[in-house]
Parts: structure tokens; C-alpha cells; sequence
């Protein structure tokens, strides 16, 4: 469980700018690669080298730097030096507990979001950090893990579909953070399936497993709102920002992407109230059961508990004792049995516990 | 159950203003009305063809051009081009699981809104969605399925009642949407007669069901909040927007929509708020009946163990227990049972648990 | 109960400004009085046709009309055409689930409020919907049942004491809202009694019945609270208003009444305090009381259990069991009793149960 | 307990400006007290006509004129006479459920603040009112009791401590504004102490007095925050104020005393969080103990009940019961108890209740 | 615990800028160390008087004056009045229940910040408060205790790494409060681990302990909140202020800060509500105990209590009691324990009991 306590302590003490990974060395290898592209042209290669970068950079072509891993500090580092980025810059890529944010410095613009995953299997969501550079005429987009959301732009510029092939680079970068919050709704769907699948089961029969999950998924909603809520701002600083970077043709589909955030957070929203009910369904459920239980306990006590009083009266051992010798005392004690069960019941009845 | 999770996952990966219809597919067949009228003529018709819409386009009269069922999405991309809609609001019309918007495109005015139903039945409110498209001389209604609450407005303008046939386009679209709001009235009153019911049968008898439907109106008030929070903000935009579609004489009427939407709003609020209270009142009676019923428990059990313990005393078969051959020891203990059983109830009294 | 769900479904579809009564037909028959005065004159007199009011609109007096009972539309819509009243406020007024609000309309100015009653033996606000026109030389009041709050102003008026007769119309616009408000604090002066009787009671003996006043009186809560709120931003709005109606030295007066507005939405907030902690000590109360049920149930059960058990194991009628031939066995026994009663107490006291 | 409903009502339909004492007659007697001083001079006198308050008021020195007791409606229009105070002063000065407020009318300022004080024993906050009125050299102080937190004040002037002797009567105002707020932070102390001393007891053994006394401290908190909440508005508003009575130089002081507000509304916040914290403490050490005692109960029962019952069959006296005649029966059935209650202890250890 | 109680009262009636020192007296002797720097130089030493500051504060180069122990009052007077500092922020520095502020005084900037420490064997938060004071070529900080966050930032200056001994005093200031922000993650780090090692045991056994060391971190979770909110407007004064002392290019640091700060905020909202999860999971995991014990309690009881009853019976000695002679009847009474048990348990069964 590493989400609550990545170890920026061992950030402590440094100065501003030191370039310390933080989070989980999921990935050793550092895997570079780069697809160059414009209308009429399309590149796509893996790099072993940093170096490898430096054509592509002059190039007039859009150029996206695509980084998983960010374990090995030197790299980052170099690919800082090759495209000139801020130290600054560079230790948010690699500390990985970075809120999400934009910053528009004035060669380029930064953005950092967070990209999830949902295990259904756990019940738990995943998050990786995913920062963005954007230059005049390139993306870099970094990563912790191999594996993203971006095949589907990949495809876009592979088969030249849409308009990503005539757009510029800001164009790219939407179409990047595009991918991350489509993906929210596919967790927000996974997650929806839950609490319908739980909506079902908490009424006919409330588990304690069922519990569970209620406060598992409730704790994940406070993971995916700290990661959405942030994004609201981010991709408006964006919209506003007067960076030259952003074409204003750009800003039409921001306003989409903000668009869909604004329904992330609300969705996010509907579920916590939604949680809150299951929640409190289900200790209506427990507690409706409880009540039963407790009635069927003293209907049954109550009833039995001065039966087996009196039977235990004839059983005592009493030389005196005149209704011993009755003759139809037994049957009378049966007689009595009976009709004190019958008015337990009927009083029970009429308290309306039967 | 499909609220939560209409599948926008087909969407995954698609270019912005990719047309992919997202709901259920509860009309396959796409229905096109048009209305079609001034002050002096009035005409009504069904197309089976988009192309005959064209003729009304050109028409000076204002032209109501209604289609029902979304999920055959060519014909909706026709209408699009016959009207010259923008990809990225038809977008919008097929994916119906859009929040509530406006949008004041140059040539045109888009709004969305969410049309309730309530089945009383089930204390479920259906959600539909409803885009209007505002043209200078035309208003366009997409709806996901056959039936509307806009027969009222189709009456006034075949019957020329009211302000409605002397006035544009822009007035139609807010009779429209007035028709929209006015309907959540009706939900709210049938929510309402609901939670007034609720009131009085869980003083008297708090039955589990009535938790159940505690729980499903709570649940449905989520709903119902999600699609007209978003309401008032955009009524707000349609008075202020400064869009030359929108007459000045229709603000007025625009600013009485306002003011009912936060009417809604207020009353979704205090069945929110009211629904907590039942929730609690229901509680404190499941919680008071459970107090009551252990208290019948706890007399039963105190009284008649410590006598059943007495009468077991006098079964034990002791070779010599000097009482057993006394001549007055059975009616001795009875006159214990006695003693016992009256301090019991007295010592309750005093704890006035009876 | 009619105050969830009056009835406004019955306008549903009509064009807007159409006229329909919506409330309690309380009053069928429609009272108009006018009170007409200056400095020097004075007149007070009931008219039965609305034509009676047409010289006294003439008049440079002040002339309060006001009406009572708003089931007849025909007189509203007669009132209407004599004093120039646009069709959207004459359906506010009748209307009345209206919203508190202000509006400033070029000829006059257009107040709704809520006039509260408190029915102590129900512990139920009533609510009456107080609508005021200010014209230049009048005020209009509709109210929807005979009796109001209003007589000390009549008094002040044929008394001639304060401000009143020397100043105009929008100073008796004033008087009449200070004292809807002012009679706010009458309802909460009961509801401030009714709650420090509960916390008397609910600490020496928290009853069911304690219980549901409380719950009665938050839901009570809801409903002062929602007739309040809105009144803040309508007297703000009458304050700014740069209305020719509302002369500068009445604004002082205003100010005062907007701090009464303030000072009562402060007294609502803090009794819905309260009353959220007299539920919580109700509830802590109930769960003590269950508490020391619990204890003693379980006390006697287990101190007389075990005895009972060993009562039993006497009783058994084997052939060999060497104790029952015994001479002392049967005091043994009882010593035996003694001593687990004993000790059963001691634990219980170590445990801090007794 | 007048603090919930102070007979305000007595005020019904007045005109406004007439004054009528609203609070506890606690003093019948008014009584004056003026101290004038400069850098120089120093005065204190008591006085026993309101007339005598005239030659001070001439003076060019600072004259502090304190009134307690407000019950004496007359005395307070003569003193606003003699003072030229507006008649809207003179009632909200008497009318003592007046919210803290501060008023810049042309030639004075007006503040209403509360005096608090703490009752440890009941645990009650009393609220005293306390009027300001700052001239350009005078201040009058208006008192509903005898006793205040302004003997250091006095003090200060009396021995010329300080700033006070050399500056205006602003500072005056200040310094009596912050012996107010001043004395908040008393207060918090002691109820900081209470909640300290509840969070030992609490813990150790939670007592049905502990929950009252966290019931109590939470309904004075709601009262402390009604009381301190407007005093940041309060300070801010005469901070900004353009009042020629208020001098530069006092306003560093002033954002003293603001700071200080702040303060007090920090720590009734931070103890409105720790009351409920202590509350959710008591109930869950309750809900431990009941589980506790439950578990014993169901221990005892759950033990000896198929002991008993075991007892019972063979006490049984069917004519033919085989084992009763058996040699080692008794014995037998001994092993029988013994195993019966061992299994029955080690099931509960599996399941970790005992 | 003196964090909620730190005797204010003792200012009470003091003049504004009477220097009390308020808070543990924890360090009675003051220790003062100078760190003086530029790019080229550096200086450490221990001062024993505060005479000995007085030539560092005239050099040029960047002094940092660090000072341990606020309660020798005279000391920080002469620390005063050798750096010219205002009797208001001297009353300030030695007030340790200050709020965390910045002041922009015309010659300087006054800060004050809490350092925190997390004892994390009793789960509490300790707070000492830091007062920083920069000139334009000093920084004076005032702490209560020996022991600080700052050690990192000596090294830095030491040992030259890092911009620091280029830049300025400002520069300064801002490392120590970073050094103070970045301690706030360790103290987030430290409780997040508890929380999760509390994820982990609550669900397997939910003990009293676990609860409590829930309440704890509820608890500080308040502390740290009311140091840290503050603390986001308090930088954000810094970054705003026109204060020549701050360069500009400090501040993309202090923005950098900011950005901590706000992580910081997130961090403690998210703690919070992961904490009240917890407590709700404990909960149920507490109801659901208490739910099976009652389970098996009442199965227990209900199956034996109807068993014994018919033991009971046969042990009644009636003379006449036909079956007592029957052959088999014994059989059959076993036969009927045995069927009345297994009824019993289908019962049980059938209602999902066991």
C-alpha cells in the first residue's frame, strides 16, 4: 500500500531542485520512444539513447517523446539538458506524489495528471503519474510504468484519423490528457458496476463482505477525488492561460476536456452519496435483523421462562404438597401450560412482535 | 439499472466529435415531427426523410423540427449537415449521458436538459436527455425516446394560445424548456406525496419497507439533484449570454424559469433534508421498540430465574433436607415465590423500566 | 399537510401569466380593505367591489389595500387592470408557492414574504404567503386568509404615533415587513420554550414522546428555514435597489430589518444546533438506560444460572450418587450456592459492572 | 435559562426606535461611573443624575462614561439625549439580544459586543451585552449587570500604564473591545480544561455524566461561536471604516484585536471538533462495555443451559430409564458436564470471544 | 497536554506589547547562535550576549540568527532593541499560542510558523512555534526549544551546496520555512503508516485499542490541521506582498512552497476522512461481533430453553402421570429432544441465521 507513504522523506533536507525519484521502482529499465509526425510524414522508434532525441527536436514535424520508467534519475536528467528544462520541472517528473497542475513557463508548459487503473479484483484504484512538456514543436510525455491509455492516439496519428495529423503539438497534448480523462470514466463505470452489483445484494442479504467493499470503495473515491478535483483547475489555468503555446482552435476542445472533468467530479460525487446510502442501508439491514433476532429470543424465553417455572414448582420434593395427589392435577398443569403459552402469545400479538 | 453506467466506454479512443450513440436503445426507429407556424398559418407534419425538412429551413416561419430516438445516428448526422451543426454538438445529442449545458455557438444556441419521469412504483425516476438547437428562425428537439412533456406547448401553438405563435424561435425555446421545468414539479409532488405517507406510517408502525423506501427516494433525490443543479447555471447563461438569438423581450420569461429551477432546487434540498429526518425518526423507533423489548425480557428472565432457582432447591433429592418434611414448607415457598417476584417488579418500578 | 404538495401541477402547460389559484381554498370569500392616509387625514373603510378602489388611486394619500383571501382570481385580475399590474406578478400572487423574492418592476416594486404561525399543541408552522405591491402612492397586500400580523401597524396608522402617517408608502412597505419579520421572533421564542422544556425532560426521563417532538420540530426547522434564507437577499435587494419607489431615508429602516433577518436565519441555525444535540443526548440517554438493562439481565442470569445448574445436578434421580446419602450435604450445597454468588459479584464488581 | 428567548415579543408591533428594555431585570438600579483623563488629568467619579454627565462632555479631555443596568429605560434616553444619540442607538442598546455589530453613523461609532463569563460548576456560558458608543472625546459604555472585564482598563488609566493616558478616545474604545476579547480567551481555557480533564476520564471510565457534560460544553460552544462568529465582521467593518473618529495610528491595534478574534473562532472550531471526537470516544468505550458484557452473558448462558438441560433429563422419573439403575452413571454424566463445557470454552476461544 | 490550555490568561489586562512570554518552560536558558555567510565567507559561533550580534548586523554579508528558548524575557528585549523590531511582534514572538501569520513591517517581514514533532508511541503531535524576522541582510528565528528542522539548511550553508550561499536573506527565509513544510510530510508519512498498519488489523480483529488509537489521530489530525490551513495564506501573503525584501527571483521558490503547503492541506483532509472510514469499518466490524454473538445466543437458548421445559415435565411428581409408566416413553422423550432441536435448527436455517 503505497499511496498514503511514497518516501518523499528522502527528499528532506535537499535543496530545491535536487532530482530525487520518488515512489515505487516498478520499472529499472527506462524505455524511450518517439513518434515524429506531420500531414504527409509518420516515424515511429524506440531510443536506447538520449541522445537520439536531439534530430528529432530540430525537426519542424510534431514530435512526441514518450518516457516509461523514472527510476533512473540520469536519464531524466539528460533528457532535461537535451530539451532545456527547469530543475524545478524536473524534480516534479520524478517525485510521483505530485498534485496535478499546470505551469506555463515561458518555453513551455507543464502538466502533471494522474492516469489510473481500477483492480476489480481488490477493490482498488492505481494511480501513475504522467507529466507532459510541451515545446513549440514537441510533447514529452513522462511515466512510471510501461503501459498507458495512449494506444488509441498512438493509432489516431498512425492511421491519420481526425485531426491529429494536420493539428500541432498542443493539439497532441490535449489529445494525451483527452486519453487520461476518457479513462476516468471507464474506472467510474467499473466502479458504478460495484455499487449496482452491491445495491442488489445489500437489501436480499446484508454480508459483512458486502461491508467491506462499501468502505473499500469509499476509500478509493477518496483516492480518484484527490486526483480529479485538482484537474478541474488545471485544465482551466490552461484555457486561460495566455501561453502562446496553446492555439486559441486548441481551446474549443479544452472546454471539452473540462467538460468531461466537471462530469468526473460530479460522478465521483454521485457515488460518495451513493456509498453513503449503501452504508446506510445496509446498518438498517443489520440492525432490522438484529430486531428479529432479539424478538424471536424473547418471544421464546419469555415463554418458556415461566413454564419451566411451574414445572419445576411440581417438581419439587415436599412431603406436603396436596396437588400431588390430585387426581387430574397433571392434566390440569398441561391445561395451565397451554394457556399461559397462549396469552404470552396474545400479548405479544398485540404489542405487534409476532 | 442503466443511470450509472450508460456504456460511454465505447467511446475509449474515439477523435472529439466522433458520433457514437451512448443509451439505450429504446426506440430503434427515428421519428421526425415538424411544426411549422407564424401568427397567421399553422402546419404539422410527419418526414419520413430528412431531406424534406430543407423547404422549412428556408421558410421565414418558425419551424419546430422535433426528432425522437437517437440511436440511429445517420439520420441525425443529416440533420446536422442540413442545419449545418457543428461535429462536436452532434456529439453532444447522441451521447446522453451529457450534464446539463448551454452553449452559444455563433449561428446558434445549444442547450441540454435532462427530462424526469417517476415511477411510483418502483420510486425510480427515469432520466432522458433533451437537446434543443436554437436557429434564428428554427428550434430543433432531440429526444431519446416517443413521448414528451411538450404536448402542452404543441397545443398552445396549434390553438394560437397565448404570446407563443406572435412570437420567434427564441420564445419557443424557452416554452420548452419551461414545459421541462414545470415537469419537475410534478416529480417533486409525487416525491412528495410519497414522503407525507412515509411521515405518518412510521410513527405508528416502523416497518422495514418503509426504511427501503426511505433509502430509494434518498437515492433517486441524488438524481434528481444532478440534473437540476447544473439547471440553474444554465438559465443563468442563457439571460446573460449576449447571443442576438435571444430577444430582449424573452428574458423576463427566461428570468421565471430561473426562479422556478431554484424553486426545484430549494424543494430537492428540503426533501433531502426532510428524508435525513425520517431516517433518524425511523431509527429512534426501531431503537425504542428494541428498548422495549429487552426490557420485557429482562423482567421476564429476572423474575422467574431466581424463582426457578427456588423451586430447583426443593427438587434436589438430599436424603435429609429438613424442610422437605415440614408441614407448612410448600405454602412457605410459595409465599417466597411470591415475595420475590413483587420485589422484583417494585425494584423495577423504582428504575422505572415499567 | 399540504405544505410539501400544493397542488401547482393543476398549472401545468399554461402559457405563463395565466391566473390559476394554487393553495388551500381557506378563505373563499375575498375581503378588501382600505386604509387611506397623510399626515392630517385619515380613513379606514371594507370595500365589496374592486371598482371602490379606482378614488383612491388618484388620491396624493397613502393607500394601503389590502386583500384577503386569493381563491377568487377574477377579483386579483380586477385588482390587476386597476392598478396596471403586469400578468406575471398577478400570477406570483396567486401562486403561492412562491419563492421570497423582490422585484423591481418600473412602476412598482413587488415583495413575496411568508407569514408564520406556530401551533404549539401539533408543533407545526403554518405558512401564509404575503404578497406587497409598492406603487407610489399604495401598497397592495394579498394575503391568503383572513387575520394577520399587521394590526399593530393598522394601530400605528389610525394612532398616528411614530413615523408613519408623515411618511410615504414605501415607509409603510417597510412597517409591513418588519413586522412578518418581527413576528418571526415570536415563532422562535415558542420553539426556544418548547426546547428548553425538552432539555429539562430529556436528561431526568428521555421518553419516545420526547423524541418525536424533537424530530417534529426539526423538520419544523426545514420549513422556517426555507421561508427565511431567501428574505435576506430580498431585503438586501430592496436596500441596493436603486428604485425611485424606495426614498433614502427609509433605507436606514431597511437596514434594521435586514438585521432582524439576520439575527432570526442566526436563531434557526442555532435551534437546529440544539436540537441535533438533544437528539444525541436522547440517544445516549436511551442507549444508558439499555445499558443498565443489559447489565442487570445479564447480572442475575449469570449469578443464577450456574446456581440453578447445580440445583439440577441434585435433583437427578440416579440410584448411586454417594453426596445425597451424606448428612450435611444439602448445607454443603447451600454453602456452595453462597460462595458462586458470591464470587459471581466480586467479578462483576472488579469488572466496575455493579 | 433566558437565553434562548429573551421576551423580545414584548416589542410586537412597535414603531421602530421605541425602547424597550428586552432581558434579565438583573439590576434595577442604573448606575454611572465617568473617568476623565488626559495625558495630565485624571478624574473618577460616580454619578447620580445623567445630568451631570454635561460638563464632561465639553471638556476636550477623554471622558469614559460607563452605565450598568439598562433596565431603567429612562435613564438611557436621557443619557442619549444629553449625548445626541439616534433613537435606533438607544434601542438596540436596550434590547439586549442584539447580534454584535459595529455602526459608523456621522458623529459617533456604535459597537455592540457580548461579555461572556463561565459558569464551571453548571458549565454555562453567560452572555452579557456591552454597548459602545465612541464620540470624538468621549466613549460610553453601556452594561446590563455591575461587574465587567474592564478593571485592568481602569487601572491602566488610573496609573497611566501604557499607551492609553496619551491617546484618544479611540484607543479607549480599543482597549475596552479588547479586554472583551481578551477575556474570550478565559473562557476557552476553562472549557479547554473541562474538555482535558473529559478526555482522561472518558478513556478510563466512560460515565453517563461524562456524555451530559460533553452534551453541555458542545450546547455552549454553539453559543460562544453565535457570540464571537460576527465579532470578525465587527472588527473588520470598523478596521475599514473611513470614520474620522477612528485614528490611523489605532488601526495597527485594531488588526491586533482582529487577530485575536480569529483566534478565539480557531479554538472554539478546534473544540467543537474535539467535543465531537470526545462524543464518538464515550460512545464506542460504551458500545465496548456492552459488547463486553454481552459476551459474558452469552459465555454463562451458552455454557450451563445444555448443562442444566442435561441435569433435567435425568431428573426426569420415567418408571424405565436404563442409565439410572448404571453403577458409574453419576460419574459418567460428571464427564459428561465437563467435556460439554470444555468444548463449549475452546469454541469460544476459536472465535476470539473470550 | 498543554496544547489547549497554554496560560494566556496571565497577559490578561496588559497593555498591548507587554512582553509575556506564554507556553512550556521548556529551555530556561536561552542559547543564541550566528551563522553569517556570503558567497565567499562563513562564519558559525555561539553568542553568550546579546551584545555580540550587534557587528554581524552590520556587515554586508547574509546573518542568521538562530535563538533557542523564549522564556527569558529580557534577552528577546534586547534582541529587540538591537535589531530595531516593534514591541508589538517582540509580544508576538514570545506569545508561543500565536497563529501562523506574516507581517509586512516597513524595515522587515515577521513570520510565524509551528515546527512539528510526532511522538509516535503516544500518537501526538508536538508543536513549537518558530518566529522568523528578516531584514535585508539578516534572519533572526526564535524557537521554544533546542532541537530544530533546520539542520539540512545549516549543512547546505556549510558545506555551500546549492544556491543558497549566492542568495540573499530571502532566500534564506524561504529554505527554513521549506525545511518546516517538508517536516510536515514526515509527520504525514509517520501517520500514515499508522493508519495503514490500523487498514490492516481492524479488519481481521477490530480491538478497543485500534478505536482509540483512531480517536488519537482524529485528534491530531485537529492540531495539524489548525497549524497547517493557516499557513496556505500565509505564504501566499509572502508571494503577493510588495515587500522590497522579497526578490523576485525568490519567488518561484516561495510559489514552490505554496505548492507543498497545499499538498500538505491534501494530505490532512485525505487522513481525515480515511480516518473516519476506519472508524466507521470498526464499527460495523464491532456490530457484526456483536451480531453472531447474539446469534449464537439465541440459537443456544432457543434450542435448550423449549428442552429443558420438557425435562422439567417429566420431573414433576404428580402421583397420576400416565406416560412416567409407559415402557418406552423415555425413548420417546428423547426422540422428541431430538426432533424438537433439529426443528429448531431448520427453522434457524430457513431464516439465514445460521
Amino acid at each position: 500500500m503505497p499511496r498514503l507513504t511514497k518516501r518523499r522523506s528522502h527528499k528532506r533536507g535537499l535543496a530545491p531542485g535536487s532530482l530525487v525519484f520518488i515512489g515505487d521502482k516498478a520499472t529499472e529499465i527506462t524505455q524511450m520512444t518517439v513518434i515524429d509526425y506531420n500531414e504527409e510524414t509518420f516515424q515511429e522508434q524506440k531510443l536506447d539513447t538520449v541522445e537520439k532525441c536531439q534530430p528529432f527536436k530540430k525537426k519542424p514535424t510534431v514530435t512526441w517523446l514518450n518516457i516509461d520508467g523514472l527510476s533512473n534519475v540520469e536519464v531524466i536528467r539528460k533528457v532535461g539538458e537535451t530539451f532545456d528544462l527547469h530543475p524545478l520541472i524536473l524534480e516534479d517528473i520524478v517525485n510521483t506524489t505530485q498534485r496535478p497542475k499546470f505551469e506555463d513557463v515561458d518555453k513551455y508548459a507543464f502538466v502533471v495528471l494522474k492516469m489510473l487503473t481500477f483492480d476489480e479484483e481488490k477493490n482498488r484504484i492505481g494511480i501513475e503519474q504522467v507529466s507532459l512538456v510541451l515545446g513549440d514543436n514537441f510533447v514529452i510525455s513522462f511515466q512510471e510504468r510501461v503501459g498507458d491509455v495512449f494506444e488509441a492516439v498512438r493509432d489516431r496519428i498512425r492511421q491519420g484519423k481526425g485531426r491529429i495529423r494536420k493539428a500541432g503539438s498542443d493539439y497532441l497534448l490535449h489529445a494525451l490528457i483527452d486519453a487520461v480523462v476518457d479513462n476516468y470514466f471507464i474506472i467510474l463505470e467499473k466502479v458504478g458496476d460495484k455499487i449496482e452489483e452491491l445495491e442488489e445484494t445489500i437489501v436480499t442479504d446484508p454480508k459483512p463482505e458486502a461491508m467491506r467493499t462499501i468502505h473499500a470503495l469509499k476509500r478509493e473515491m477518496i483516492f480518484l477525488r484527490k486526483s480529479v478535483w485538482p484537474l478541474r483547475e488545471v485544465i482551466n489555468n490552461m484555457v486561460r492561460s495566455e501561453s502562446a503555446l496553446i492555439q486559441d482552435s486548441t481551446h474549443i476542445y479544452l472546454r471539452d476536456v473540462y467538460d468531461h472533468t466537471i462530469h468526473v467530479i460530479d460522478g465521483v460525487e454521485t457515488f460518495r452519496d451513493m456509498l453513503s446510502g449503501l452504508h446506510d442501508t445496509y446498518l438498517s439491514g443489520i440492525s432490522n435483523r438484529m430486531n428479529e433476532i432479539m424478538k424471536v429470543l424473547t418471544i421464546f424465553a419469555s415463554i418458556f421462562i415461566p413454564l419451566t417455572f411451574i414445572a419445576g414448582i411440581y417438581g419439587m420434593n415436599f412431603n406436603y404438597m396436596p396437588e400431588l395427589g390430585w387426581r387430574w392435577a397433571y392434566f390440569g398443569v398441561w391445561g395451565l401450560f397451554v394457556a399461559v403459552a397462549v396469552l404470552m402469545i396474545l400479548y405479544f400479538k398485540r404489542k405487534k412482535w409476532l
